[in-house]
């Protein structure tokens, strides 16, 4: 697709979501591993339902997401103010998602000129995941044996990815030993989709349950964490896929590193602390198909619990209520 | 079976596991919730292979099929000392093994007298239950919602259980409104075998995944966590279920009473720390059948983080390492 930097390793950005003519084509992150399908949404209510299922997800893609569903409304001559409403009720932990959709309001109502603010969009998350790679594997030592959770890689930005990213680009740099990876449950996004990165980039790593993470940091069997975030207060408290917060309990407890990779678009100036975000609570089968279950998706770590927050303009140290504000 | 007290509720202690003349009988965990099926033992090698598959698992129920195996082993003139060192190598990490079959070294070698030695330590291992239990209840007001992980009921102990056990009597006395209880990756022993206990005592619970337990209790939707435990340290640092080190961080956190529910016959006063406990690491395939894998099945709390511990003795508080001299 004209107009991406091309990349040497991971998912070309225009295989894992790209706008044509009358529809938006994505990868199905559902059926990862097993199978590599494409999703066609051929009206904004189809993205919206992809986004709703996780056929698409991860908080920087959502927002490319969004805007290439809007773009399609607009070409398809719908209601863009109904369009915008049904892709912003998606999820409501993002922040990227209101972003994107604010952005694309604010472009008029030419198809055209929507379509080409939605591929800028992608394009500007690209250049972000690259920025923010480079920044980010300043933490890296030869060595280094960091433990992620979710997906923060291509499949989660259309780029190179956040945390993932950087740690792709740590190993390329030989500066990675191994990587360890929660499998995430319920959706499994560590066991499926970073797995499955992972492997095609050829870099190696170990599956780990989640809640094994924690005690193997205790014993420094992982020398980082990092981690993507779905939504960055004001003041550096970070939301993000739920089993984030005991991860960062126990690297401060072992003194090792905790950082956030996200972009700029992740950070929420207009929330003040962490307990204003608001917390998904997922459909309970997503747990169990058998008996009662709670699914939050998300939990916020504090800001005082994290070593250093990086966007695509540098390391943001704490305390974070200063440093953020040049970050958005 | 004879010698038992009756317990109102929960699995009979001899549906859990028996000696019979020629075998010993269990209820085979591994095919919960699904099916009730008995697996039969007819050597100490079938009842170490049981161990080692987790047919039978929880540190209390492991001592007690350990002396029914070693009193099967004496019953069909097996080497006793072969048969010992068969079943003390089947998992590193429960004390309650090892402790299980002194006792039965120690009680000569006549068949019978053996077996009557492993019935009256499963016998003490169901009157434990219940002063421990009577002993938790203290922790409980109205409208508590305890958060528990793994199983630690009737299926790991051969009585009504540790900290399960002291839940459900909780509840029996109205002091419970409901139980979160962690999936307990990779072998599902909370969504397995605690939900199925639960659900037939009529306790109300949700099953939460593993990694959302943290967050539910920063946000109090827990108000205390109880678990078990494999091995307890002199120091009170304490072996359990991998998953339960970010409990303990997330109750400190949120100051939420952390509560470990074990008989002394987990407490090893001849291990000083916590460092010092074998950390059993199970097959790989637990956790993923298609990419590499680590499969740590415990981890350490350390003491600090532990708001007390309760044996049939009563409730030891810290510091512990006085404390629980008069424990075991």
């Amino acid at each position: 697709m004209p107009g991406f930097v091309s990349q040497a390793r991971g998912v070309a950005p225009e295989r894992i979501i790209r706008l044509e003519d009358d529809r938006v084509v994505c990868l199905d992150q559902r059926r990862l591993p097993d199978a590599e399908v494409d999703l066609e949404c051929r009206s904004a209510a189809d993205v919206a339902s992809a986004i709703r299922a996780l056929a698409v997800r991860g908080a920087p893609l959502i927002g490319v997401a969004a805007a290439y569903g809007y773009a399609l409304a607009a070409a398809q001559g719908d209601d863009l103010a109904e369009a915008a409403k049904e892709l912003g009720a998606t999820r409501p932990t993002a922040v990227n998602l209101a972003w994107a959709l604010r952005e694309m309001r604010a472009s008029g109502t030419d198809p055209a000129a929507l379509a080409e603010r939605a591929r800028a969009i992608h394009r500007d998350e690209v250049a972000r995941c690259r920025a923010m790679a480079e920044h980010a594997v300043a933490f890296f030592d030869p060595g280094s044996r960091p433990l992620t959770h979710c997906n923060t890689g291509g499949l989660a930005t259309g780029g190179v990815g956040t945390a993932l990213g950087a740690i792709v680009l740590a190993w390329e740099r030989g500066l990675v030993d191994t990587v360890l990876v929660d499998e995430t449950r319920p959706v499994l996004q560590g066991a499926r989709l970073t797995a499955w990165e992972l492997h095609a980039a050829g870099v190696p790593f170990s599956l780990i349950a989640d809640a094994a993470a924690p005690g193997l940091i205790a014993r420094r069997e992982a020398t980082h964490v990092f981690v993507g975030a779905d939504r960055i207060a004001a003041n550096g408290d970070t939301a993000n896929k739920v089993g984030t917060y005991p991860l960062a309990l126990a690297a401060a407890g072992a003194g090792v590193p905790f950082v956030v990779v996200a972009p700029s678009t992740s950070v929420d100036l207009a929330t003040a602390v962490g307990a204003d975000i608001p917390i998904e609570e997922r459909p309970a089968d997503e747990v169990s198909d058998r008996y009662e279950a709670r699914n939050p998706a998300f939990d916020v770590t504090p800001a005082h619990l994290i070593s250093a927050i990086v966007t695509e303009t540098g390391v943001h140290p704490a305390p974070f209520g200063e440093s953020l504000r040049h970050a958005a």
